[in-house]
C-alpha cells in the first residue's frame, strides 16, 4: 500500500480524500494556496504545504511546485481528486519520473479520453454505442438523405469545422433536410470559409446518464451502475441520483456490463465515468472522465463501496475489493451540489464568512463539505462548499428525506443554492423523475420571467 | 396513517422522531420544559407547548400537562421517546382513554415487561431462555447441592428479599456451596429479616447482546439482529455494536427466531428488545424493554430500516415494511454515546455552552444530536448529548471509519467522553471485540490507577 499521500487539491475533495486516507492508515499531506491556510483538510492532514497564491495556475495548477512539496514531504503517492490536474496526463507523466504514484489511470489513457475525437472512435471501437452520424462530410443531398433515413429523423447538420453552434442545423423530416443542408452550409461557409457539412443524430431530450466503472490495470473490470445527472446549469450537475429514474434493472446491467467489458479489454485503471445521452432507450457515449467525479457519493451510498479506498487500493497494486457479482444496488440516493452562489441573482458567486452552520444528521444523511462555522470562503475557486447525500430504501423514501434534511440545513453568511433545492424537492416533475437535460434550464427560465 | 405527533420527550430523541415524522409527512409537536426553550426539536417542531419547569416530574414526567398538550394542539398520536413516559403503562392508558395513539406497545404488554417476574415467568413460557435456578427458596443443602449440580457452577445464593449485593454470594464448585448458604442466609436475615435464599446459575464474564423485535400486534414479529452493548459503564451503555463480535450468523438466527417467535405469539406491538447475557455460547434473559433504545441507530446502519418509520407505522395500524426474509444485515456499525461528562473527574456532568461544535461527515458516519454551536447544555437532565454513528463494510472497516471520524469531532466549551473513545478505538481488546460487561469498569479502575 502506499504510505503518503500528498492531495493535489483543495475545498471538499481534500477532505473526501483525507478520510480515505486516514481510514486506510496512510498519512497525508496537504498542499494549499495562501488563500486556503484556514481549510479544513489543512487542519486535518499529518503534514501541509503552502504551493504559492491564488489564482489556481499559481498554485493548485502548479506542476513544479507540487512535484517539490512530494519531495519535501516524502510522500509517495498522489490523489488529484477532480478538477485541476486530474485529467492532466503530463502531470501523471512527470510523477512517473519522479517515482510517484499518481493515484488515476496511465497517462496514456488520460491522453486518449482527453481527446474528444480519439475517445469517440475508441469507445466505438470497444463497443460503447456512440452517437450515430455519417462517416465524413456529405456533399450529396440524395446521399445525405439515405443516411439520415439510415440514422432515423430527426437529424442534426454540423459544420465539419464548427462550433459554437453556427452550421447547426436541425431537420425532423425528409422535406427539412435539403433547406438544412443548405442553410448550414452556408452559415459554415461564411463562419468558417469551409461549407462541410455532416449528418449526427438528434436527440432532442436526453437524459444525461453515466456509468461508474473501475479497473485494476490488468484487465479486471467492474461498473458500479449509473448515476443520472440530467439536472444541469449551463452544463454544470446541481443534482445527481443513483439509479437513474429511467433505467430498469435489466438496462443497467447490459449498459454496465458493456462499460466494464471495454474497460477490461483497455486494461484500464482506477476510477472512471463514461458519460451518456439517453433517449428511447438508448445510450450515446459523450465523454469518458478518467477521475474521480463530484457525485460519486451517490454510488458509494447505494453500493457500501468507498471509491477513494478503491482508487488508493487499486494504485497500490492490490487490485480491487469486490468483484462484480459482489456489487449489489441498495436503495436510492441523491446528492444536491450546495454552492456558494445566489440563485435570486443568476447565481452570482457568493464568497464571504460563513456565520452560522449547522448539517443534518440522522438515518441516511451523508454531508461532505470542507468549509465550517466561522470559515471564509475565498473568492478565487469555485463556489461548491459542500454535498448533501441522502440514501433511502427507494426513491420516494429518498425524497422524503431529502425534504427533512434540507429543513434542517443552516447555512448564513453567505448566499447558497439550499432555497433551490427546497424547490426541486417539492416539484411534481423531480418527484415522478420525469425530466431531462433542459428541465433545469427551463425551469429557472420560467422562475426569472415570474 | 397518524396526522400529528407529540413529541413527549427531549433531546437528541426528540430530534430522531421528529425527522422521522417529516419523513413521513406528519405534523409534530413539540413539549418542553422552560429549560429546553432553545432546543434543536422545539426550533424545527411545527408547533411546541411548554409544559412547565425543570425537573422532569414538572415537565416530561407532567401526564396531565402532556395530555392537555394533547388537545390544546390536536395531536392523535404520542411517541414518547425512551425513558421518561416510554414505559409508563398508565401514560398508555390514559391517552387511549383519550383517544390519542401511544406509539408503544399495548399498556397490558408494558407492565407485564415492566415487572422483573411476570416478565421473566413470560419469557419462560414463551420459550425464551433464562437464567436457570432453584424453582424458589432452599431450605435444606442437600437440595440445595442436587440443584447447583443441574444448574452447573459456579452458582450464586441470592436472597430472596434481597437487593444491592446483600445476602448474594458465589460458589464455585461443591465445597462452597454449604459456606456460601449459610453466610447467605446470615446476611439476609441481619438485613430484610428474611433468611431465605435461592440459587441461580452464576455467569462470570458475559456480554450483553440484546435482540431488536418488532411486531404488528396482529401476530406478525420479525427480529432485526442483535446489538452488542457489553462495554459499560455503572451498568449505562457507552460503546454498542451490530452485529456482536461474539456471534456467528447461525447464532444470529436461532436466538433471533425464539424470540420473534416469542412475539407472535405473544401478539407484540411496536418495536422491542430482549436483552440477555450471554457466555459460552448460551443466553440468558435478564429483561425486556418496550421501546425504542438509545442504540438503535446501530440495527438500522445494517438493516437500512428506520426503525421509528416502523413504529409509527404500526401504530397506525399499517403493519411492518418489510417481512423477515427481506431482512438483510449488511456490514458492521458501532455508536458512541457522547455524554458532556469529564472522563478524568470519575465522569462529572459537565453542562454549560458549546462554544465550537463540528461533527464529521463522509461515508459512513451519521450524527444523531440536538445540540449546536452556541447551545446551552441545561444542567437538569442526561448528560447524553450526541450519538456517533458508524458503518462500514465490515467490522474492521467500521473501527478505521470510527478512528477517523472521532479526530473530526470539535466539542468545545463542555467536557464530553469523546477522550475515552479515542482511547477505546486504538485499544487491543476493542479492535478483536474481545470485551465483557466488566471490561469497561476494570480498564477505567486500572486508569485511575495509573
Amino acid at each position: 500500500m502506499v504510505k503518503k499521500v500528498l492531495i493535489a487539491n483543495r475545498g471538499e475533495i481534500a477532505l473526501r480524500v483525507l478520510r480515505a486516507c486516514k481510514e486506510l492508515g496512510i498519512s497525508t499531506v496537504a498542499v494549499h494556496s495562501t488563500a486556503d491556510n484556514a481549510a479544513m483538510h489543512v487542519r486535518l492532514a499529518d503534514e501541509s504545504v503552502c504551493i504559492g497564491p491564488p489564482p489556481a495556475r499559481d498554485s493548485y495548477l502548479n506542476i513544479p511546485q507540487i512535484v517539490a512539496a512530494c519531495e519535501i514531504s516524502g510522500a509517495d503517492a498522489v490523489h488529484p481528486g477532480y478538477g485541476f490536474l486530474s485529467e492532466n496526463a503530463r502531470f501523471a507523466d512527470i510523477l512517473d519520473a519522479h517515482n510517484v504514484t499518481f493515484i488515476g489511470p496511465t497517462a496514456d489513457h488520460i491522453r486518449i479520453m482527453g481527446d474528444k475525437i480519439e475517445a469517440k472512435r475508441t469507445a466505438k471501437r470497444l463497443g460503447i454505442p456512440v452517437v450515430p452520424g455519417s462517416p465524413g462530410a456529405v456533399t450529396d443531398d440524395g446521399e445525405a438523405l439515405k443516411i439520415a433515413n439510415g440514422i432515423g429523423f430527426p437529424v442534426l447538420v454540423k459544420a465539419s469545422a464548427g462550433g459554437g453552434g453556427r452550421g447547426m442545423k436541425v431537420a425532423h423530416s425528409a422535406s427539412e433536410l435539403s433547406n438544412a443542408l443548405a442553410t448550414a452550409r452556408s452559415e459554415a461557409g461564411a463562419a468558417f470559409g469551409d461549407d462541410a457539412v455532416y449528418l449526427e443524430k438528434y436527440l432532442e431530450k436526453p437524459r444525461h446518464i453515466e456509468v461508474q466503472v473501475f479497473g485494476d490495470g490488468a484487465g479486471n473490470a467492474i461498473h458500479l451502475g449509473e448515476r443520472d445527472c440530467s439536472l444541469q446549469r449551463r452544463h454544470q450537475k446541481v443534482w445527481e441520483e443513483a439509479n437513474s429514474p429511467a433505467l430498469d434493472d435489466a438496462q443497467r446491467a447490459k449498459i454496465g456490463g458493456i462499460c466494464a467489458d471495454a474497460m477490461s479489454e483497455l486494461r484500464y485503471r482506477g476510477a472512471g465515468t463514461i458519460e451518456f445521452l439517453y433517449e428511447n432507450g438508448e445510450f450515446y457515449f459523450i465523454e469518458m472522465n478518467t477521475r474521480l467525479q463530484v457525485e460519486h457519493p451517490v454510488t458509494e451510498a447505494i453500493t457500501g463501496l468507498d471509491l477513494v479506498h478503491e482508487q488508493i487500493r487499486v494504485a497500490s497494486g492490490q487490485g480491487l475489493s469486490a468483484k462484480q457479482s459482489e456489487i449489489q444496488f441498495a436503495g436510492h440516493a441523491i446528492e444536491c451540489r450546495i454552492n456558494a452562489e445566489d440563485p435570486k441573482t443568476f447565481f452570482a458567486p457568493s464568497p464571504g464568512q460563513i456565520t452560522h452552520y449547522h448539517m443534518p444528521g440522522g438515518l441516511g444523511v451523508r454531508v461532505d463539505s470542507g468549509v465550517y462555522q466561522g470559515y471564509t470562503i475565498p473568492p478565487f475557486y469555485d463556489s461548491l462548499i459542500g454535498k448533501l447525500i441522502v440514501h433511502g430504501r427507494n426513491r420516494t423514501e429518498c425524497m422524503m428525506r431529502l425534504r427533512r434534511a434540507l429543513d434542517e440545513i443552516v447555512v448564513d453568511g453567505v448566499k447558497t443554492t439550499l432555497p433551490l433545492f427546497r424547490d426541486l424537492v417539492d416539484n411534481p416533475d423531480i418527484g415522478t423523475g420525469d425530466y431531462d437535460i433542459h428541465w433545469l434550464e427551463k425551469y429557472l427560465a420560467a422562475k426569472a420571467t415570474n
